[in-house]
């Protein structure tokens, strides 16, 4: 038993991994997780492919590479802290893809309008991150390799319905990580109407 | 203590609540909940309105009510089961508007870049929902008042770089429901590559 609140306050972004493996019932448990979430009309436009093979992981890791030397860590390094952008750049350059297990979350217009895709997906997403908390895995939600939406497809075989949305590594932490950084609430919460902090 | 899986497993959308009223702490640890989803670069792009005020709820009302009437039902009715029509029906005209709390769920630009927000503020609506299932309450991801998405600015006040993404509404449920209904694992997850059923 794991405590929701727990769960939920403590879910946090992991980027190195043991290379321990994972089974196959815990990546069931966290992927019945991720398709209990709602979606649009219950469409559960949503494909998820769990890669565990060394070459088809090293491919993701190479179009993650590229993505964020060219440009990602361009974007990015004049606003992250130091201590984070370390860290992405380690887990950019190899540290996500070797995780044990990458899901790959695809959303599927053939089942919803792709208006509705984001908001169907990403939740989804969220009930993995989670369910991966509660089983004592670390994961974290990255895009960088979604640039190479075509090379994705190549690799990945989708059909053209079927697009990558994220990439979430799976895998037992190298170490495990204290709780997130968040701002108070009143930065972020309203009474009634914008700019009355809660 | 609330088992985590019990609360992911069970979350479903609630249309109909008691009029019960619904404290602040337990709103204020839902939010917090819900803050604690991730974000891109940690960025936090979201704006949580709490309404409680019942001429806001009523004009929120009118305007999911708008949108239901002037095209919603038409684009539903062939696809939903006729269950599920009436529920969206009767939540559309009144039910959702009738939670003692409603949060508006907000985007907000001036955070982050347009192309990343959907993925920053959906998993911050997952949490919300998770959490109002963990916490007793009843929830819903709606999206239909947010077609009106200038009016909602000046009912709100939003400024112009805030956007209200979805309406969740909160109540004690007027009856509980059971697990939500989801397809088998093997016709969403795949093994390695698209199309090889997990």
């Amino acid at each position: 038993m794991t405590d929701f609140f727990d769960v939920v306050l403590s879910q946090r972004a992991y980027r190195s991994f043991s290379p321990d493996p994972v089974s196959d019932a815990v990546i069931e448990r966290v992927l019945t997780a991720a398709t209990h979430a709602p979606s649009a009309e219950n469409t559960q436009p949503w494909a998820f492919i769990v890669i565990r093979e060394p070459e088809l992981r090293a491919r993701i890791g190479e179009l993650t590479q590229r993505a964020w030397e060219g440009g990602g860590r361009q974007f990015s390094a004049d606003r992250l802290t130091p201590a984070m952008l370390a860290d992405v750049h380690q887990g950019a350059l190899g540290g996500v893809s070797a995780a044990p297990v990458l899901v790959i979350v695809c959303g599927d217009t053939s089942h919803c309008v792709p208006a509705v895709l984001e908001a169907s997906v990403w939740p989804a997403v969220q009930n993995l991150l989670l369910a991966a908390t509660a089983s004592g895995l670390g994961s974290a939600l990255t895009t960088l390799a979604t640039r190479f939406g075509e090379e994705l497809r190549e690799v990945l075989e989708l059909p053209e319905h079927v697009q990558a949305m994220a990439v979430v590594p799976l895998g037992y932490p190298a170490k495990k990580l204290g709780p997130p950084k968040r701002l108070p609430l009143s930065e972020r919460a309203h009474r009634e109407r914008y700019g009355k902090p809660w």
